[in-house]
């Protein structure tokens, strides 16, 4: 299987203290790095966690609040020292531009590289990155400010050949690329040799979703059919679930409903409120109704 | 003797390390907190410094350069979080307004608490700060951008008294703070006891100076003339010296110059070079001028 895992360096809430972090995550497809936002102290993070920062490709801010990027500015002066050449990505709801700009100008006017914020429109669900490994889209979700999750799917990869068929055909290394491209084997003398009696069905495509802050929306679980993991924050216990209502966020239960409806394989809940000295009663109110949830950590890594 | 502590949080160069936060210090004047610096992550090493965050009285900030000041923002939005109400007064040259002022605007806008940001002239000594315990003047320094370290003079501690002869007087205890201040004292019979009969001299009066960051120059010294201790910045060793002059920064020599020719009685060296393995190196090179000399380290606490 191609690599496609998810580093939890940050699960906390608003608050950042000894345990956890703010929200920080890195996804890893096929060892290129997008960052899923930058609170402060994400790129001690990222070294603790051994991530090569010169493999990161973009970085998406799910919203503008200070617990999700206030490790942004650092990090892009880091990179500059590091002496990246190559130009990063940043998408962001709308304010990144007036907010980060100024910044940016100010504070790494000698960046060695090129600084692209683009402003995603949080309020709908479209494609905002492309490439042969993965398709990355908002998840429009309902916060106090503009904000969305992202969902990253990867690519098709390519089919597995059946290695002793292969060989009892004399079929040269030069065209195996092409038979994992799902092309059929004509031989010397012109015998034609379907592919689907060379090959075996590809690895089964893989799909991430990463959603926080947000207040229990039935309408994202239909963005999220069938998705392979869930991350979704979890800020709240039943207990505090006006107070979740209040402050724009989800109690545990109402994350697990969200993964119940969208069908997914499998939930981890974070962003969690730093009131809960044990954090495992999040994870039982979730477990009610989503049995297969886990409790995100800091330093957590899910292979997908 | 009263508190007079520094903590040394971070004393790494711009580059944040693993081995060394960027450059952040807290000084404890009779439980009163100042920040110095207030590099990205500087929150958490408060926390593990076990410093109060409720004590902080001001910060101070040398220049607008990100390793001196990323972490101010994250600062002021937790103490938000912390529920402070007292006002918190941040000092800083020119331009602290123009970017740091719309960051508050933008994610702050709800704190419970005033935050007063006031531009210094750093071109110039002068007192900027004076309550009872303490007086803090800016040092002008020299670097790429407006630049100043900061002087904090303590105010003279009060007379100390002689128990003994106070109980052969039979003085009472109401009379003791108007005695420690320098009073007389009359009997009811009249008779007049001389204070210099009654008290020793107070503590010498302390001090500490935060000179980073610097090329280097001998003005400082005047400015520094027998003070405490003096914490200076020597990002580089004596290899590195033309490095040193180009992006003004001062080497381990010039700092302990600064030292000598200031006659202070301690030297501690900072904003170290992550490029140094063994910073040893820098410690002897200082010491080769000024033998008194330390090296600062992450969480080191200097008591004067």
């Amino acid at each position: 299987m191609e690599k496609f895992e998810i580093d939890i360096l940050g699960c906390g809430a608003a608050l950042p203290t000894p345990k956890h972090m703010s929200s920080t995550q890195v996804v890893n497809i096929r060892e290129k790095i997008f960052m899923l936002d930058c609170a402060e102290g994400c790129q001690m993070a990222l070294r603790r966690s051994r991530i090569k920062f010169s493999n990161i490709q973009a970085i998406f801010i799910t919203h503008l609040h200070g617990d999700h990027c206030f490790g942004l500015i650092g990090l892009i002066s880091t990179l500059g020292l590091l002496g990246r050449t190559k130009e990063l990505n940043i998408y962001a709801p709308t304010g990144i531009v007036k907010i980060f700009q100024p910044q940016i100008d100010f504070f790494c006017s000698e960046s060695p590289f090129k600084i692209l914020l683009h402003e995603v429109d949080s309020r709908k669900q479209s494609v905002i990155y492309d490439d042969r490994s993965v398709e990355i889209s908002t998840i429009p979700l309902s916060h106090r400010v503009p904000c969305c999750g992202y969902l990253f799917r990867e690519k098709p990869t390519l089919l597995h050949i059946k290695r002793d068929v292969i060989d009892a055909f004399h079929i040269p290394i030069s065209q195996i690329n092409n038979i994992k491209a799902g092309l059929d084997w004509i031989s010397p003398d012109g015998e034609v040799i379907k592919n689907s009696l060379l090959t075996l069905p590809p690895d089964p495509v893989r799909s991430y979703a990463y959603c926080t802050d947000t207040m229990y929306s039935s309408q994202v679980s239909d963005i999220l059919k069938d998705i392979t993991c869930l991350y979704h924050e979890a800020t709240f216990t039943d207990e505090h679930s006006l107070l979740a209502k209040k402050t724009a966020h989800s109690t545990a239960k109402q994350a697990a409903k969200v993964a119940l409806d969208a069908n997914v394989k499998r939930l981890v809940i974070g962003h969690l409120s730093s009131r809960y000295k044990d954090e495992s009663v999040l994870l039982k109110e979730a477990k009610t109704i989503f049995e297969n949830t886990e409790l995100a950590n800091d330093g957590m890594k899910i292979k997908l």
